[in-house]
């Protein structure tokens, strides 16, 4: 593609232009959006599924492109795992978007009403945001969630899909741009900034007043980047330094499957735990057992002191935790192992060193459990069960869009709901406040 | 004063250390505020209720120095009156307080909850933000409220409240601490960083990780230099370019005295009517009532040509309004005034002009009020009755922090309830995801 070099050769207030006609047109085909009926939408959505299943091939072909562009140019392997998508992949994509049809609309939903003793009557309603930008890495999944999400809540959306994927999602924007046509929708409700690439994203970033909500999603550096430099009100997402702390009073043998599996279901994922905690009274017995079972498993493992000497005497390969490793998002088959004192101790080093997404207490004890959810400050908080529940589906939410990490407007998986605001309608007979 | 001097004289880097302390105390303080039960916040506002009314004297002493520092340097007339304290405004704050007190605790209520088909059990529940920063500019009653719904809601509260009210908000913050120490709370929880002047809210801006919400309340100017600097998340408050629509179809005598309201039951606030929109079927006979009555209460009027037009015909004295005039919000007895062909014109000159607070149709016509209130794009739409309703306390949420004219997170006047943030509780028997 020649999209780089053309990007470089134009100037920066031309790419500021480009970048806000796209998002000016969508900020018009979001009117449309706004008021369009469920069954509009959800006929665009069937459309779209339709779509992907009679065209995987050609987005197979695409996708093909990219993963070999990849390997040229040394794509990271769970980047490229990411990126891949295949006709498997392809009808589970199709299916989520089905799952989205069948989500009721958010648009409209009461969330609070009354009247007042003046006899005013007061509704709030949930409303689209309006534009939604969204700025990823390498996932064209993303592509087709979050443009599905967008549409079933009635906003338009404005990707960034990453130069890694830019074949798959030419593809892709195009197919969901001909399913809004479809359906007499306008197609400039989704549109790519791709071809302006990173600089696209710093005049995306700066349009305030055109697009009313960015949401990155992606590797810390980015989400770092889009908080700093945004004046459009940004949700952070996805950075998941997850902790599992395993209380004396936990029932052992299901604190070792919990602690695996959030470990080593999907370790590329940011649900995935990261840092495991062990209570001081169990450092003779289950902290050795889980780090034989983790060093079976390949897991390469950091740990403080306490930790790092029942691993030797274990037989158990582990290196000495620096202090960059609590704050470390592996992403791997790699763990940072600590042994606290006690609950207390628990907290502090998670909210420390966590990046407030999700972490989980294995417990029998009641009051600890209580303890835990009321103190530890993160999107979820978990009582003997995985870290890696913290997923949209999982919750019922449907697709989601990401997973929030801050506190503001949205905390944890990200839905339907979440990609809306709120408008108060306030209805008189003439009323004029005294 | 000293501090101006002082804040001069102190360096950049050792500024910004003295906020980050305030706000460091502030977050460790916000970690007892998150978790105290309601009676104990309960009693800490009507402790300091209390102590409002005890210390009035020493409150309106302070306040007069403000006004009279004020009245030396040139502060405007209507900043001064929103400054100014006396005894009744100081009970009336008092008995805001007390009303925050029968709220009921936004903190531990469950948003949302279902037991999952795997038998996972979920709650999302409500939990305060933690240190939320608030800059305003010479309203001291803002200090009050904003603790007070801030503490109530478990969060800290870190003001900046101008120095024009340097010397009434010293005592004010003083009361809240003390008040707060009698019931066992930190003290640190309410703290000011005035003694840091305007350098002070830069690094309050920046101090992403240590607060967790910025609302700036005041002026134009001060919310853009706050958007466009913060790394915190803030939420854009206040700025009121107000629309009326009169519909052909209107009750005229209704919409006059609805007018009327809205444009002069307070000209300083947010919530006034700044535009008078008029149907074009009744250029010859309400818009000509209007402009007398306008002009009757010494109302200056900018006036499109066909409202030019209509003024001369009535006798009214008009001039032309500029491009300029429709953006303006002009806090003070002066409308802009535009005759539109139909609704559609309506809605499309709101779009462009509105600052998306409180806009107002008059009408009989169904189909035209829920085109207007589906359409227009504002955080209130009010439909026969005055933009002046739009406030936390004419719509039961009690004292308010300010009115978001933002989509995320918070849209209108915010209570309690939009001063916290959820999280999610999950609990299992060692669940563990396939």
């Amino acid at each position: 593609m020649s999209t780089e070099v053309e990007s470089a050769e134009t100037s920066p207030s031309a790419v500021r232009d480009a970048v806000h006609e796209v998002a000016g047109r969508a900020q018009q085909a979001a009117r449309a959006l706004a008021t369009a009926p469920r069954q509009q939408k959800d006929e665009a959505l069937n459309a779209l599924a339709d779509a992907l299943v009679a065209n995987a091939g050609q987005i197979v072909a695409a996708n093909t492109e990219d993963l070999e562009r990849g390997e040229r140019t040394g794509l990271a392997p769970n980047l490229a795992d990411r990126l891949r998508l295949d006709r498997p992949r392809i009808e589970a994509i199709a299916a989520a978007v089905r799952d989205i049809v069948r989500l009721p609309d958010p648009v409209g939903e009461v969330v609070r009403g009354s009247t007042l003793p003046n006899g005013l009557q007061l509704r709030q309603l949930r409303v689209p945001m309006g534009v939604i930008g969204m700025v990823y890495e390498a996932r064209p999944n993303v592509t087709i969630d979050a443009a599905s999400l967008a549409l079933k809540s009635g906003n338009a959306a404005v990707l960034r899909g990453g130069s890694a994927a830019e074949s798959t999602n030419t593809v892709l924007v195009g197919l969901i741009r001909q399913a809004l046509e479809s359906v007499g929708l306008p197609a400039d409700a989704v549109a790519t900034i791709d071809p302006w690439g990173r600089e696209g994203v710093q005049h995306l970033m700066r349009a305030r007043g055109l697009v009313d909500l960015l949401v990155p999603r992606g590797g810390a550096g980015l989400i770092k980047t889009v908080v700093e430099n945004s004046t459009v009100p940004v949700i952070e997402t996805g950075t998941g330094n997850c902790h599992v702390f395993v209380d004396s009073s936990a029932d052992l043998a299901k604190a070792l499957e919990v602690m695996l599996n959030a470990k080593l279901r999907r370790t590329s994922v940011c649900n995935a735990a990261e840092t495991l905690l062990v209570h001081a009274d169990l450092a003779d017995t289950f902290l050795p057992s889980v780090l034989t079972a983790l060093g079976e498993q390949n897991v390469r493992i950091h740990a403080d002191p306490r930790a790092l000497a029942a691993a030797e005497k274990a037989g158990v390969k582990a290196e000495a935790a620096t202090e960059g490793d609590w704050f470390t998002e592996y992403l791997a088959a790699e763990i940072a192992v600590g042994v606290v004192d006690d609950l207390g101790q628990a907290i502090e080093h998670i909210r420390t060193y966590s990046s407030g997404h999700t972490e989980a207490i294995l417990t029998s004890d009641l009051r600890a459990a209580n303890r835990f959810t009321a103190e530890v400050d993160s999107a979820v908080v978990a009582v003997n069960a995985s870290t890696a529940f913290t997923d949209g589906a999982e919750f019922g939410l449907g697709a989601e869009v990401g997973i929030s990490t801050q506190k503001l407007h949205a905390r944890g998986p990200m839905g339907l709901a979440e990609l809306t605001s709120t408008k108060w309608v306030v209805t008189g007979e003439g009323h004029t406040r005294p």
